[in-house]
């Protein structure tokens, strides 16, 4: 299944796409796609349902889409997890998964604006696989165990600004968390539908330029790695958002491409996932 | 005024402390105290509330104290940003405040267990002042403009595994984020009841020996500086929590402190914010 949000920013509908990719309102069911949703089963609900074949269709033709999961608790990303990211930005590949914070309240739809912030002169782009988590994930015992918390993947674009992350005193998160820093979606796409996690190539487009063209294989450390991992450091909740890091190909590192400008446009796809698109603005 | 919240970990009740100290039921006005309560005037309608009389007497003898917030949308954190601090820990005062995040389920009430994390064998304490915003600040056009967005201030011990944060991989947030990691309260105390920020003494003790003995003057960073100076990386959302550094004395760096373990106990005390009393468990 394919869970998306449409509507305006802050009082979106949920809906799902069917198998034949009807959109189908799931407002019947709940009132939203969030933690709570995910935690109490909302999933086999919705499955359910379609077998059913009791969901009312609706129209989301032109319609803004958000991100398909509201107000996730917290955005935990993976840094460096891209042989071909570490080598282009000059970094050993490292030992065990970096990880660092994203504000939650960067998630914006996957076509909404993107600010470029006020005196930034490095933002940049970081096409990622993002997992949502489904169920509270706390000590797993094994990666294998991971594949039980997790609700489904969505495309993120971990908008980063290279100036405040890197050159304004050492901890990355500060060019993380700027507004509207993390386009997320089109849609959460459940387990069975996305299929293998490393099994995805990704592609970025600026302007219709393809900068960052990779695939999930290449990546150091796995999902079901980085989810038990990150457990044993902090509890996962349900509609918190894991970024898994960045291919290469972005701007900051050993690329000649310039860094984001107001009026740029930049078009993100991942196999299964779907695509984003959008337009860069000046906050 | 002091804010509260009373009851068991998640059904917590909202309690206001008058002049006089005496606790009054604020369940006819709201059903909690969070980022909503905050940002739809909820400190001045408990105010006239007040004013009025109108408010029930409760009894909150012997109960659990929760955070006075309810599921801030972030905790952003300001490392190294007392010169006793920096010095005791080898680093040079930063140029500008050094930014990290905790994840936001962290934060317990005042005296729950804070549970050292498996693996552990560097749990440290840091006393800190916690301001709580109250409106949205998105660029904030000077320091000064910070006393807008401040509904006001709580006392937060920032646990924090020395290991985690320093030895696993670059980025502090490893270490920032475990369960429990983040006592805060017992009171949200609004800015008047306060005071000056940069006024306050703090204390906290480790199986009733001091530890840190510091005092808010000795900021590198004052509050209304850090808020404006946070409004510029990210949005403030009314809710967040932003911890403002910890002066000298914790069990890492300089001294020869030993770090915590299962059943020490933790205590916490700020001029005029109350006091924290907390066991360490075993995760």
């Amino acid at each position: 299944m394919r869970f998306l949000r449409v509507g305006p920013a802050g009082s979106e509908r949920p809906v799902v796409l069917d198998s034949d990719g009807t959109a189908r309102d799931l407002s019947p069911l709940t009132i939203d796609i969030d933690g709570a949703f995910l935690a109490e089963g909302g999933v086999e609900r919705v499955r359910a349902a379609l077998a059913e074949s009791v969901l009312p269709r609706t129209d989301i033709a032109g319609r803004r889409v958000g991100a398909p999961v509201a107000r996730p608790g917290k955005v935990v990303c993976i840094g460096l997890n891209y042989v071909d990211h570490a080598a282009e930005t000059d970094t050993p590949p490292p030992a065990e998964p970096v990880v660092f914070m994203k504000a939650a309240n960067t998630v914006v739809g996957p076509d909404d604006t993107v600010l470029v912030p006020r005196t930034s002169e490095k933002t940049d782009y970081e096409i990622e696989l993002a997992v949502v988590i489904g169920r509270t994930a706390r000590y797993l015992d094994s990666p294998e165990a991971a594949d039980d918390v997790i609700a489904g993947y969505a495309i993120a674009d971990d908008v980063s600004e290279r100036a405040f992350q890197h050159e304004r005193g050492g901890q990355w998160d500060k060019g993380k968390s700027c507004e509207t820093f993390n386009p997320l979606g089109p849609w959460l796409v459940t387990p069975d539908e996305t299929g293998d996690p490393q099994g995805l190539a990704m592609r970025l487009w600026v302007n219709g330029e393809l900068r960052q063209d990779g695939h999930t294989k290449n990546m150091i450390f796995g999902v079901r790695h980085i989810v038990w991992y990150l457990s044993q450091f902090m509890v996962l909740d349900p509609g918190d958002v894991i970024s898994t890091g960045t291919p290469a190909g972005v701007a900051f590192g050993a690329n000649d491409f310039p860094y984001l400008r107001a009026g740029d446009v930049v078009e993100v796809e991942i196999d299964r996932l779907g695509r984003q698109r959008h337009v860069l603005g000046q906050a």
